[in-house]
Protein backbone atom coordinates (compact mmCIF):
# COMPACT_ATOMS: atom_id res chain seq x y z
CA UNK A 1 0.00 0.00 0.00
CA UNK A 2 1.29 3.30 -0.53
CA UNK A 3 0.78 6.89 1.62
CA UNK A 4 -2.83 7.45 0.34
CA UNK A 5 -4.12 4.09 1.04
CA UNK A 6 -2.52 4.03 4.18
CA UNK A 7 -3.70 7.50 5.06
CA UNK A 8 -7.00 6.69 4.00
CA UNK A 9 -6.93 3.04 6.06
CA UNK A 10 -5.37 4.75 9.14
CA UNK A 11 -8.28 7.52 9.26
CA UNK A 12 -10.41 4.89 8.69
CA UNK A 13 -8.80 2.66 12.34
CA UNK A 14 -7.43 5.04 14.03
CA UNK A 15 -9.62 8.23 13.65
CA UNK A 16 -11.05 8.10 17.17
CA UNK A 17 -7.73 8.45 18.52
CA UNK A 18 -5.85 11.25 16.46
CA UNK A 19 -5.19 12.77 13.29
CA UNK A 20 -2.16 10.61 11.62
CA UNK A 21 -0.65 11.42 8.60
CA UNK A 22 1.42 8.94 6.91
CA UNK A 23 4.33 10.85 5.26
CA UNK A 24 6.88 8.59 3.49
CA UNK A 25 6.69 4.64 3.27
CA UNK A 26 9.76 3.38 1.39
CA UNK A 27 11.39 0.05 1.76
CA UNK A 28 10.99 -1.16 5.08
CA UNK A 29 10.40 2.00 6.41
CA UNK A 30 7.28 4.48 7.01
CA UNK A 31 7.44 8.00 8.58
CA UNK A 32 4.36 9.04 10.59
CA UNK A 33 3.25 12.72 12.37
CA UNK A 34 1.12 13.62 14.86
CA UNK A 35 0.13 17.62 14.58
CA UNK A 36 0.95 19.62 18.37
CA UNK A 37 -2.57 19.96 18.08
CA UNK A 38 -3.72 16.70 18.91
CA UNK A 39 -0.63 16.09 21.71
CA UNK A 40 -2.12 15.08 24.96
CA UNK A 41 -0.48 17.37 27.48
CA UNK A 42 0.50 16.35 31.10
CA UNK A 43 1.40 18.59 33.82
CA UNK A 44 5.10 20.55 33.42
CA UNK A 45 4.15 20.94 29.94
CA UNK A 46 5.37 17.56 28.52
CA UNK A 47 3.29 15.38 25.75
CA UNK A 48 1.51 12.41 27.68
CA UNK A 49 3.42 9.05 27.67
CA UNK A 50 0.17 7.50 26.25
CA UNK A 51 0.44 9.77 23.01
CA UNK A 52 4.18 8.80 22.44
CA UNK A 53 2.96 4.83 22.53
CA UNK A 54 0.23 5.59 19.97
CA UNK A 55 2.12 6.93 17.92
CA UNK A 56 4.83 3.73 17.59
CA UNK A 57 1.98 2.33 18.18
CA UNK A 58 0.37 3.55 14.59
CA UNK A 59 3.40 3.60 13.33
CA UNK A 60 4.62 0.03 13.72
CA UNK A 61 0.92 -0.79 12.06
CA UNK A 62 1.67 1.54 9.07
CA UNK A 63 4.80 -0.02 8.41
CA UNK A 64 3.20 -3.74 8.44
CA UNK A 65 0.63 -3.05 6.34
CA UNK A 66 2.52 -0.95 4.08
CA UNK A 67 4.64 -4.04 3.09
CA UNK A 68 2.13 -6.80 4.08
CA UNK A 69 -1.25 -4.98 2.81
CA UNK A 70 -4.65 -4.63 4.30
CA UNK A 71 -5.01 -7.48 7.13
CA UNK A 72 -7.70 -5.84 9.74
CA UNK A 73 -7.23 -7.91 12.08
CA UNK A 74 -3.69 -7.79 12.41
CA UNK A 75 -3.12 -7.07 16.29
CA UNK A 76 -0.53 -5.65 18.32
CA UNK A 77 1.51 -8.58 20.80
CA UNK A 78 3.93 -7.25 22.25
CA UNK A 79 5.27 -3.49 22.79
CA UNK A 80 8.12 -2.24 25.05
CA UNK A 81 9.23 1.41 24.76
CA UNK A 82 11.76 3.43 26.59
CA UNK A 83 10.90 7.30 27.10
CA UNK A 84 14.44 9.22 26.88
CA UNK A 85 13.71 12.77 26.67
CA UNK A 86 10.64 14.89 27.56
CA UNK A 87 9.51 16.46 24.28
CA UNK A 88 7.50 19.85 24.12
CA UNK A 89 4.56 20.13 23.20
CA UNK A 90 4.97 20.28 19.66
CA UNK A 91 3.98 18.30 16.57
CA UNK A 92 5.91 14.39 16.99
CA UNK A 93 7.28 12.39 14.29
CA UNK A 94 7.18 8.71 14.04
CA UNK A 95 9.90 6.39 11.99
CA UNK A 96 8.82 2.89 11.72
CA UNK A 97 11.38 -0.01 10.48
CA UNK A 98 9.91 -3.32 9.53
CA UNK A 99 12.97 -5.66 10.97
CA UNK A 100 11.34 -9.17 10.40
CA UNK A 101 8.49 -9.98 8.44
CA UNK A 102 7.61 -13.80 9.45
CA UNK A 103 4.18 -15.49 8.10
CA UNK A 104 2.71 -14.60 11.99
CA UNK A 105 4.87 -11.90 13.28
CA UNK A 106 5.89 -8.95 12.38
CA UNK A 107 8.79 -7.15 14.25
CA UNK A 108 9.41 -3.99 14.09
CA UNK A 109 11.71 -0.75 15.11
CA UNK A 110 10.16 2.53 16.13
CA UNK A 111 11.82 6.18 16.91
CA UNK A 112 9.67 8.83 18.08
CA UNK A 113 11.00 12.65 17.08
CA UNK A 114 9.89 16.02 19.26
CA UNK A 115 9.91 19.44 19.18
CA UNK A 116 11.73 22.06 17.29
CA UNK A 117 14.79 20.70 17.11
CA UNK A 118 13.35 16.84 16.28
CA UNK A 119 15.19 15.12 19.03
CA UNK A 120 15.08 11.55 19.77
CA UNK A 121 11.96 11.42 22.04
CA UNK A 122 11.75 7.76 22.49
CA UNK A 123 12.93 4.13 21.22
CA UNK A 124 10.49 0.95 20.98
CA UNK A 125 9.61 -2.43 20.07
CA UNK A 126 6.50 -3.12 18.33
CA UNK A 127 5.31 -6.64 17.15
CA UNK A 128 2.32 -7.25 15.43
CA UNK A 129 0.28 -10.72 14.87
CA UNK A 130 -0.62 -11.02 11.79
CA UNK A 131 -4.17 -13.77 11.78
CA UNK A 132 -3.60 -16.92 9.81
CA UNK A 133 -6.49 -15.77 7.98
CA UNK A 134 -5.73 -12.16 6.67
CA UNK A 135 -9.39 -11.38 5.93
CA UNK A 136 -8.29 -9.87 2.98
CA UNK A 137 -11.47 -11.82 1.09
CA UNK A 138 -13.56 -9.78 3.37
CA UNK A 139 -12.58 -6.97 2.85
CA UNK B 1 -3.17 8.59 48.96
CA UNK B 2 -5.92 7.48 49.17
CA UNK B 3 -8.88 6.57 46.79
CA UNK B 4 -10.49 9.51 46.93
CA UNK B 5 -7.76 12.16 46.29
CA UNK B 6 -6.22 9.68 43.64
CA UNK B 7 -9.56 10.00 42.05
CA UNK B 8 -9.22 13.72 42.11
CA UNK B 9 -5.71 13.70 40.86
CA UNK B 10 -5.85 11.33 38.01
CA UNK B 11 -8.77 13.55 36.71
CA UNK B 12 -6.72 16.56 36.62
CA UNK B 13 -3.86 14.73 34.96
CA UNK B 14 -5.65 12.48 32.73
CA UNK B 15 -8.82 13.73 32.05
CA UNK B 16 -8.01 14.76 28.33
CA UNK B 17 -7.20 10.43 27.70
CA UNK B 18 -10.11 8.65 29.46
CA UNK B 19 -12.08 8.44 32.91
CA UNK B 20 -10.21 6.46 34.61
CA UNK B 21 -11.61 5.02 38.14
CA UNK B 22 -9.36 4.28 41.20
CA UNK B 23 -11.59 1.00 43.21
CA UNK B 24 -9.01 0.24 45.26
CA UNK B 25 -5.35 0.58 47.04
CA UNK B 26 -3.68 -1.32 49.23
CA UNK B 27 -0.16 -1.93 50.34
CA UNK B 28 1.85 -1.85 47.35
CA UNK B 29 -0.99 -2.31 45.01
CA UNK B 30 -3.79 -0.44 43.16
CA UNK B 31 -6.98 -1.14 41.19
CA UNK B 32 -7.86 1.24 38.30
CA UNK B 33 -11.49 0.51 35.85
CA UNK B 34 -12.10 1.93 32.74
CA UNK B 35 -16.02 2.02 31.49
CA UNK B 36 -16.78 0.19 28.48
CA UNK B 37 -18.14 3.60 26.91
CA UNK B 38 -14.57 5.15 26.65
CA UNK B 39 -12.77 1.83 25.29
CA UNK B 40 -12.04 2.43 21.94
CA UNK B 41 -12.64 0.03 19.28
CA UNK B 42 -10.67 -1.32 16.83
CA UNK B 43 -11.67 -3.41 13.46
CA UNK B 44 -12.86 -6.98 14.26
CA UNK B 45 -14.57 -5.65 17.56
CA UNK B 46 -11.80 -5.56 20.15
CA UNK B 47 -10.32 -3.04 21.88
CA UNK B 48 -7.09 -1.10 20.74
CA UNK B 49 -4.15 -1.73 21.84
CA UNK B 50 -3.26 2.29 22.91
CA UNK B 51 -6.58 2.02 25.54
CA UNK B 52 -4.86 -1.20 26.89
CA UNK B 53 -1.32 0.38 27.23
CA UNK B 54 -3.02 3.73 28.44
CA UNK B 55 -4.93 2.12 31.37
CA UNK B 56 -1.64 -0.31 32.13
CA UNK B 57 0.09 3.80 31.87
CA UNK B 58 -2.08 5.47 34.35
CA UNK B 59 -2.31 2.05 36.94
CA UNK B 60 1.30 2.33 37.67
CA UNK B 61 1.12 6.16 37.67
CA UNK B 62 -1.62 5.74 40.59
CA UNK B 63 0.29 2.40 42.64
CA UNK B 64 3.47 4.56 42.71
CA UNK B 65 1.84 8.32 43.62
CA UNK B 66 -0.16 6.37 46.20
CA UNK B 67 2.96 5.66 48.13
CA UNK B 68 5.34 8.79 47.38
CA UNK B 69 2.47 11.10 47.77
CA UNK B 70 1.69 13.90 44.84
CA UNK B 71 4.77 14.14 42.68
CA UNK B 72 3.42 15.66 39.55
CA UNK B 73 6.35 15.59 36.97
CA UNK B 74 6.76 11.26 38.05
CA UNK B 75 7.14 10.18 34.01
CA UNK B 76 6.92 7.21 33.01
CA UNK B 77 10.68 5.92 31.32
CA UNK B 78 9.64 2.06 30.39
CA UNK B 79 7.22 0.34 29.41
CA UNK B 80 6.60 -3.20 28.27
CA UNK B 81 3.34 -5.23 27.57
CA UNK B 82 2.38 -8.33 26.38
CA UNK B 83 -1.09 -8.70 24.59
CA UNK B 84 -2.44 -11.97 25.29
CA UNK B 85 -5.76 -12.27 24.51
CA UNK B 86 -8.68 -9.85 22.57
CA UNK B 87 -10.51 -8.18 24.92
CA UNK B 88 -14.53 -7.90 24.02
CA UNK B 89 -15.46 -4.00 24.08
CA UNK B 90 -16.27 -3.92 27.93
CA UNK B 91 -15.42 -2.36 31.18
CA UNK B 92 -11.31 -3.15 31.83
CA UNK B 93 -9.95 -4.18 34.93
CA UNK B 94 -6.43 -3.25 35.85
CA UNK B 95 -3.94 -4.60 38.64
CA UNK B 96 -0.88 -2.69 39.44
CA UNK B 97 2.29 -4.02 42.12
CA UNK B 98 4.72 -1.56 42.81
CA UNK B 99 8.13 -4.17 42.62
CA UNK B 100 10.23 -1.69 43.77
CA UNK B 101 10.17 2.06 44.71
CA UNK B 102 13.59 3.66 44.80
CA UNK B 103 14.64 7.28 45.48
CA UNK B 104 14.48 7.73 40.94
CA UNK B 105 12.69 4.84 39.76
CA UNK B 106 9.52 3.24 41.02
CA UNK B 107 9.15 -0.38 38.96
CA UNK B 108 5.98 -2.03 38.74
CA UNK B 109 4.01 -5.15 37.07
CA UNK B 110 0.34 -4.33 36.01
CA UNK B 111 -2.30 -6.76 35.13
CA UNK B 112 -4.91 -5.66 32.70
CA UNK B 113 -8.55 -7.85 32.61
CA UNK B 114 -11.31 -7.20 30.38
CA UNK B 115 -14.39 -8.60 28.95
CA UNK B 116 -17.32 -10.32 30.97
CA UNK B 117 -15.88 -13.29 32.24
CA UNK B 118 -12.79 -10.96 33.56
CA UNK B 119 -10.10 -13.11 31.96
CA UNK B 120 -6.62 -11.56 31.65
CA UNK B 121 -5.74 -9.25 28.84
CA UNK B 122 -2.44 -8.06 29.03
CA UNK B 123 0.57 -8.29 31.14
CA UNK B 124 2.85 -5.21 31.43
CA UNK B 125 6.11 -3.76 33.33
CA UNK B 126 6.10 0.28 33.66
CA UNK B 127 9.03 2.56 35.28
CA UNK B 128 8.18 5.53 36.47
CA UNK B 129 11.34 8.35 36.85
CA UNK B 130 10.89 10.27 40.17
CA UNK B 131 12.47 13.52 39.84
CA UNK B 132 15.06 14.35 42.37
CA UNK B 133 13.28 17.60 42.98
CA UNK B 134 9.83 16.26 43.59
CA UNK B 135 8.05 19.52 43.30
CA UNK B 136 5.97 19.13 46.30
CA UNK B 137 6.46 22.30 47.62
CA UNK B 138 5.00 23.91 44.71
CA UNK B 139 1.89 22.11 44.76
CA UNK C 1 6.38 -33.74 31.68
CA UNK C 2 7.03 -34.13 35.15
CA UNK C 3 10.03 -33.28 37.23
CA UNK C 4 12.37 -35.63 36.59
CA UNK C 5 11.86 -35.97 32.61
CA UNK C 6 12.25 -32.16 32.69
CA UNK C 7 15.17 -31.73 34.20
CA UNK C 8 16.55 -34.85 31.97
CA UNK C 9 16.01 -32.14 29.37
CA UNK C 10 17.09 -29.18 31.06
CA UNK C 11 20.42 -30.99 31.59
CA UNK C 12 20.88 -32.14 27.51
CA UNK C 13 19.84 -28.66 26.50
CA UNK C 14 20.97 -26.51 28.90
CA UNK C 15 24.11 -27.77 30.65
CA UNK C 16 26.98 -26.17 29.25
CA UNK C 17 25.30 -23.04 30.80
CA UNK C 18 24.88 -23.93 34.35
CA UNK C 19 23.23 -26.80 36.59
CA UNK C 20 19.91 -25.83 36.76
CA UNK C 21 17.23 -27.71 38.84
CA UNK C 22 13.34 -28.25 38.06
CA UNK C 23 12.36 -28.34 41.91
CA UNK C 24 8.09 -27.97 41.20
CA UNK C 25 5.94 -28.23 38.31
CA UNK C 26 1.82 -27.15 38.64
CA UNK C 27 -0.97 -25.90 36.66
CA UNK C 28 0.54 -23.04 34.94
CA UNK C 29 3.92 -23.05 36.95
CA UNK C 30 6.90 -24.42 37.63
CA UNK C 31 10.01 -23.51 39.59
CA UNK C 32 13.31 -23.84 39.16
CA UNK C 33 16.73 -23.42 41.20
CA UNK C 34 20.92 -22.53 40.14
CA UNK C 35 23.01 -22.64 42.93
CA UNK C 36 25.22 -20.37 44.18
CA UNK C 37 28.49 -22.13 42.69
CA UNK C 38 27.20 -21.67 39.63
CA UNK C 39 25.99 -18.20 39.92
CA UNK C 40 28.52 -15.50 37.95
CA UNK C 41 29.60 -13.00 40.20
CA UNK C 42 30.36 -9.27 39.20
CA UNK C 43 32.58 -6.53 40.44
CA UNK C 44 30.85 -5.69 43.50
CA UNK C 45 29.96 -9.31 44.94
CA UNK C 46 26.96 -9.39 43.11
CA UNK C 47 25.41 -11.43 40.49
CA UNK C 48 25.95 -11.11 36.82
CA UNK C 49 22.83 -9.63 34.58
CA UNK C 50 23.09 -12.35 32.48
CA UNK C 51 23.13 -15.34 34.94
CA UNK C 52 19.70 -13.81 36.29
CA UNK C 53 18.42 -14.22 32.66
CA UNK C 54 19.88 -16.94 31.15
CA UNK C 55 17.46 -18.37 34.45
CA UNK C 56 14.43 -16.50 33.65
CA UNK C 57 14.59 -17.64 30.12
CA UNK C 58 15.40 -21.74 31.59
CA UNK C 59 12.37 -21.46 33.88
CA UNK C 60 10.12 -20.01 31.17
CA UNK C 61 11.08 -22.95 28.59
CA UNK C 62 10.18 -25.22 31.64
CA UNK C 63 6.86 -24.00 31.93
CA UNK C 64 6.20 -24.61 28.34
CA UNK C 65 7.43 -27.70 27.78
CA UNK C 66 6.03 -28.91 31.01
CA UNK C 67 2.63 -28.20 29.33
CA UNK C 68 3.35 -29.14 25.73
CA UNK C 69 5.83 -31.87 26.21
CA UNK C 70 9.01 -31.74 24.32
CA UNK C 71 9.47 -29.61 21.82
CA UNK C 72 13.06 -29.92 20.68
CA UNK C 73 13.33 -26.39 18.52
CA UNK C 74 11.27 -23.98 20.63
CA UNK C 75 12.92 -20.83 20.91
CA UNK C 76 12.76 -17.45 22.84
CA UNK C 77 11.23 -14.45 20.78
CA UNK C 78 10.62 -12.16 23.32
CA UNK C 79 12.58 -11.36 26.79
CA UNK C 80 12.07 -8.27 28.69
CA UNK C 81 13.40 -8.43 32.48
CA UNK C 82 13.79 -5.83 34.94
CA UNK C 83 16.85 -5.59 37.49
CA UNK C 84 15.32 -4.72 41.22
CA UNK C 85 17.64 -5.93 43.77
CA UNK C 86 21.57 -6.98 43.43
CA UNK C 87 21.35 -10.58 44.94
CA UNK C 88 23.64 -12.02 46.90
CA UNK C 89 26.05 -14.30 45.50
CA UNK C 90 23.71 -17.32 46.42
CA UNK C 91 21.30 -19.60 45.31
CA UNK C 92 18.94 -18.80 42.84
CA UNK C 93 15.20 -19.47 42.42
CA UNK C 94 12.70 -18.56 39.67
CA UNK C 95 9.45 -19.05 39.72
CA UNK C 96 7.75 -18.94 36.27
CA UNK C 97 3.94 -18.46 35.63
CA UNK C 98 2.10 -19.44 31.40
CA UNK C 99 -0.03 -16.51 30.70
CA UNK C 100 -0.84 -17.93 27.70
CA UNK C 101 -0.60 -20.97 25.35
CA UNK C 102 -1.19 -20.20 21.75
CA UNK C 103 -0.43 -22.62 18.72
CA UNK C 104 2.38 -20.42 18.03
CA UNK C 105 3.74 -18.75 21.19
CA UNK C 106 3.93 -18.95 24.45
CA UNK C 107 3.53 -16.12 27.17
CA UNK C 108 5.05 -16.34 30.28
CA UNK C 109 6.07 -13.99 33.31
CA UNK C 110 8.99 -15.16 35.73
CA UNK C 111 10.16 -13.90 39.13
CA UNK C 112 13.59 -14.37 40.09
CA UNK C 113 14.71 -14.66 43.69
CA UNK C 114 17.70 -14.37 45.55
CA UNK C 115 19.58 -13.84 48.42
CA UNK C 116 19.74 -15.46 51.99
CA UNK C 117 16.12 -13.78 52.11
CA UNK C 118 14.92 -14.80 49.22
CA UNK C 119 14.10 -11.26 48.15
CA UNK C 120 12.50 -10.76 44.70
CA UNK C 121 15.77 -9.69 42.16
CA UNK C 122 13.91 -9.58 38.68
CA UNK C 123 10.86 -9.13 36.97
CA UNK C 124 10.46 -10.88 33.54
CA UNK C 125 8.34 -11.69 30.45
CA UNK C 126 9.19 -14.10 28.41
CA UNK C 127 7.72 -15.30 25.12
CA UNK C 128 8.69 -18.79 23.42
CA UNK C 129 8.15 -19.37 19.18
CA UNK C 130 6.74 -23.17 19.23
CA UNK C 131 7.13 -23.79 15.51
CA UNK C 132 3.87 -25.17 13.07
CA UNK C 133 5.80 -28.79 13.11
CA UNK C 134 6.79 -29.15 16.70
CA UNK C 135 9.51 -32.32 16.00
CA UNK C 136 8.29 -34.67 18.33
CA UNK C 137 8.09 -37.40 15.74
CA UNK C 138 11.97 -37.25 15.11
CA UNK C 139 12.44 -37.73 18.89
CA UNK D 1 38.12 4.71 27.56
CA UNK D 2 39.46 3.49 24.38
CA UNK D 3 39.15 0.03 22.48
CA UNK D 4 42.88 -1.44 24.35
CA UNK D 5 41.33 -0.24 27.80
CA UNK D 6 38.04 -1.43 27.23
CA UNK D 7 39.40 -4.66 26.11
CA UNK D 8 41.31 -5.08 29.57
CA UNK D 9 38.36 -4.39 31.51
CA UNK D 10 35.63 -6.54 29.85
CA UNK D 11 38.41 -9.66 30.86
CA UNK D 12 38.50 -9.05 34.20
CA UNK D 13 34.64 -8.32 34.25
CA UNK D 14 32.77 -10.65 31.98
CA UNK D 15 36.16 -13.49 31.93
CA UNK D 16 33.93 -16.21 33.63
CA UNK D 17 31.38 -15.55 31.01
CA UNK D 18 33.01 -14.91 27.05
CA UNK D 19 35.51 -13.65 25.44
CA UNK D 20 34.35 -10.38 24.36
CA UNK D 21 36.15 -8.40 21.71
CA UNK D 22 36.03 -4.87 21.56
CA UNK D 23 36.40 -3.72 17.95
CA UNK D 24 35.24 -0.34 17.47
CA UNK D 25 34.50 2.80 19.47
CA UNK D 26 33.49 5.49 17.80
CA UNK D 27 30.71 8.52 19.10
CA UNK D 28 28.08 6.84 20.98
CA UNK D 29 28.46 3.55 19.12
CA UNK D 30 30.83 0.62 20.03
CA UNK D 31 30.84 -2.73 18.63
CA UNK D 32 31.96 -6.42 19.92
CA UNK D 33 32.49 -9.71 18.90
CA UNK D 34 32.13 -13.05 20.64
CA UNK D 35 33.93 -16.08 18.42
CA UNK D 36 32.00 -19.43 16.90
CA UNK D 37 33.79 -21.16 19.94
CA UNK D 38 32.70 -19.23 22.52
CA UNK D 39 29.02 -19.31 21.19
CA UNK D 40 26.81 -22.14 23.21
CA UNK D 41 24.90 -23.94 20.50
CA UNK D 42 20.89 -25.21 21.27
CA UNK D 43 19.24 -28.50 19.97
CA UNK D 44 18.40 -27.75 15.85
CA UNK D 45 22.04 -25.99 15.74
CA UNK D 46 21.29 -22.09 16.91
CA UNK D 47 22.85 -19.95 19.20
CA UNK D 48 20.99 -20.50 22.63
CA UNK D 49 19.24 -17.06 23.38
CA UNK D 50 21.34 -16.72 26.54
CA UNK D 51 24.36 -16.08 24.03
CA UNK D 52 22.93 -13.48 22.45
CA UNK D 53 21.24 -11.84 25.22
CA UNK D 54 24.90 -11.82 27.39
CA UNK D 55 26.32 -10.39 23.91
CA UNK D 56 24.16 -7.67 24.30
CA UNK D 57 24.14 -6.67 27.69
CA UNK D 58 28.54 -6.53 27.33
CA UNK D 59 28.12 -4.56 23.78
CA UNK D 60 25.57 -1.70 26.37
CA UNK D 61 27.91 -1.95 29.18
CA UNK D 62 31.20 -1.30 26.55
CA UNK D 63 29.52 1.54 24.85
CA UNK D 64 28.33 3.04 28.57
CA UNK D 65 31.71 3.03 30.10
CA UNK D 66 33.36 4.26 26.60
CA UNK D 67 31.67 7.44 27.62
CA UNK D 68 31.51 7.48 30.85
CA UNK D 69 34.68 5.88 32.17
CA UNK D 70 35.30 2.95 34.56
CA UNK D 71 32.72 2.76 36.57
CA UNK D 72 32.68 -0.29 38.42
CA UNK D 73 28.99 -0.70 40.03
CA UNK D 74 27.29 0.20 36.76
CA UNK D 75 24.54 -2.64 36.43
CA UNK D 76 22.27 -3.32 34.26
CA UNK D 77 18.60 -2.33 34.95
CA UNK D 78 16.52 -2.98 31.99
CA UNK D 79 16.74 -5.71 29.31
CA UNK D 80 14.40 -6.04 26.28
CA UNK D 81 14.99 -8.45 23.55
CA UNK D 82 13.00 -9.43 20.08
CA UNK D 83 14.59 -12.62 18.58
CA UNK D 84 14.39 -12.23 14.80
CA UNK D 85 16.00 -15.28 13.39
CA UNK D 86 17.99 -17.88 14.47
CA UNK D 87 21.98 -17.27 14.10
CA UNK D 88 23.80 -19.99 12.81
CA UNK D 89 26.70 -21.16 15.20
CA UNK D 90 28.84 -18.89 14.22
CA UNK D 91 30.71 -16.14 15.24
CA UNK D 92 28.64 -12.86 16.69
CA UNK D 93 28.62 -9.30 16.31
CA UNK D 94 26.56 -6.66 18.29
CA UNK D 95 26.69 -2.84 17.22
CA UNK D 96 25.27 -0.40 20.71
CA UNK D 97 24.03 2.67 20.25
CA UNK D 98 24.10 5.46 23.39
CA UNK D 99 20.64 6.74 23.09
CA UNK D 100 20.44 8.71 26.55
CA UNK D 101 23.13 9.73 28.82
CA UNK D 102 21.88 10.47 32.17
CA UNK D 103 23.27 11.05 35.25
CA UNK D 104 21.70 7.98 36.87
CA UNK D 105 20.47 5.90 33.84
CA UNK D 106 21.82 5.29 30.18
CA UNK D 107 19.66 3.97 27.77
CA UNK D 108 21.19 2.37 24.55
CA UNK D 109 20.17 0.54 21.51
CA UNK D 110 21.43 -2.90 20.42
CA UNK D 111 21.34 -4.71 17.17
CA UNK D 112 23.18 -8.47 17.20
CA UNK D 113 24.38 -9.68 13.59
CA UNK D 114 25.61 -13.07 12.88
CA UNK D 115 25.95 -15.96 10.59
CA UNK D 116 28.20 -16.00 7.35
CA UNK D 117 25.86 -13.21 6.60
CA UNK D 118 26.11 -11.11 8.96
CA UNK D 119 22.49 -11.09 9.02
CA UNK D 120 20.26 -9.07 11.94
CA UNK D 121 19.55 -11.92 14.82
CA UNK D 122 18.07 -9.93 17.89
CA UNK D 123 17.21 -6.34 18.51
CA UNK D 124 17.72 -5.04 22.26
CA UNK D 125 17.27 -2.37 24.12
CA UNK D 126 19.15 -2.25 27.61
CA UNK D 127 19.40 0.30 30.06
CA UNK D 128 22.12 0.76 32.78
CA UNK D 129 21.94 2.44 36.06
CA UNK D 130 25.21 4.18 37.06
CA UNK D 131 25.67 4.38 40.84
CA UNK D 132 25.29 8.06 42.62
CA UNK D 133 28.60 7.18 43.72
CA UNK D 134 30.54 6.07 40.67
CA UNK D 135 33.02 4.15 42.78
CA UNK D 136 36.05 5.71 40.56
CA UNK D 137 38.37 6.92 43.66
CA UNK D 138 38.06 3.03 44.38
CA UNK D 139 40.07 2.21 41.26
Amino acid sequence: MGVDELNERLASVFEEVRPYAVTEVWENHATLEVPASSVVIRPGGTVSGPTVMALADAAAWVVVLAHIGWVPLAVTSNLSINFLRKPEPERLRATAELLKLGRRLAVTHVRVFGGTEDRLVADASVTYAIPADRGNAAD
